[in-house]
């Protein structure tokens, strides 16, 4: 089973984490962390990883090509066509195009989700539709081979279905166990619907300047200007 | 805020990722990535983080000290007095002692927990008190300034808890809706309690193998007649 994990300057290090934790579970599990460059990239929370691999010499077969997500480092790529077509070119050939958070941002502008039921952080969701997915508010979606994970934390959950998915429900649920995931959310405003008004208020309003959702039209005119939507 | 993270080789990737991406939210957070060498280390889920410091360069007086767990990793860490000696260090100095997973046994073994209340993974909590720890079958505890999470997928409620502790609730909060931390397990097998026998049996055999407990008496001796516990 071999993954190819996409990361990119300062992506969200925890998007990344559940899944590959989960992957690892996998019969034949074996992994790429595929860059532009051979180098180690800083992810948003303090701790860098190493690039195994580049996109040029990374596996062109993967079974998984999984995409993490990010803030404002995710909006640069979406600016980077040189990014957009090594996931397209990875996407065309593998088994499951996979993301987690709004990693299904890049998976959209890569022209890998038209027609495709996605989830996205809840933050940009309904904007995939701009890529031609079909937007899903929900913790993760499968639909044919596409796997998609919401917001950060759902990685987990994605992960751990994927498992069940590809190696059957039994290996799945020994995962889950051996995880611990019976998880207790600490506050429960994990989601716009159960927070506090002031608590959405004060997230929104932080992710509007991290998430600069305006600058989507822009993308999907210049991806479909250039044939790749 | 400094938070001083180690990892060792074979580390279990996701006890790193929920706490980091939690204490990032943290006002002034800035890390360092500890281990006796500033090599790339691997984690057990194909990825590699890179150690910014060694333990003799890294701060001497982290606000927090956080160490994650492992199966066979962390049971070899266990028969190295060098590294429970520089994890005892940075703990006499550290503001916040903590870990996630079996990570405890590392803060338990350097001699950190004695009388302190402390969660481990489920297979190894009750362990915890032959290093003078009150094992606790929780989430996650905070017992004066100690820290600790249950088992891997616990680090995100663990480190949510600790954004709410010391950035207070509404920070917390916060961080919770921007993680979208509204978790789903697909499975409901997450705890030895909610699995069905078949799972919890295969589990548990497979960590028999995995996490040799029998070993903790010895390590239990060995650190005694060292005059470190």
């Amino acid at each position: 089973m071999k993954v190819v994990a996409v990361a990119f300057p300062g992506f969200t290090f925890n998007d990344l984490a559940g899944p590959m934790q989960a992957f690892m579970m996998l019969p034949g599990f074996s992994s790429q962390v595929v860059w532009h460059s051979r180098d180690a990239i800083d992810s948003d929370a303090g701790v860098s990883v190493q690039a195994t691999e580049e996109f040029g010499s990374c596996w062109k077969d993967p079974d998984i090509l999984f995409v993490p997500g990010n803030t404002v480092s995710l909006f640069k790529q979406l600016q980077d066509d040189r990014t957009l077509d090594c996931i397209a070119e990875l996407g065309s050939r593998a088994k499951w195009i996979t993301s987690v958070c709004n990693g299904s941002l890049l998976l959209g502008a890569a022209g890998l989700l038209q027609g495709y039921k996605a989830a996205s952080y809840w933050y940009t969701c309904e904007h995939l539709g701009l890529f031609g997915a079909i937007p899903t508010d929900a913790r993760y979606v499968i639909d044919r081979n596409r796997a998609t994970g919401g917001g950060m934390t759902a990685g987990i959950d994605f992960g751990l279905a994927m498992v069940g998915q590809i190696a059957g429900e039994a290996v799945g649920r020994v995962a889950e166990l051996s995880f611990e995931y019976a998880p207790a959310p600490p506050f429960g405003t994990g989601r716009p619907e159960l927070a506090d008004p002031a608590t959405l208020a004060q997230t929104t309003e932080m992710l509007k300047h991290l998430m600069p959702v305006e600058q989507l039209e822009g993308v999907r005119a210049r991806r479909l200007k250039m044939g790749k939507l």
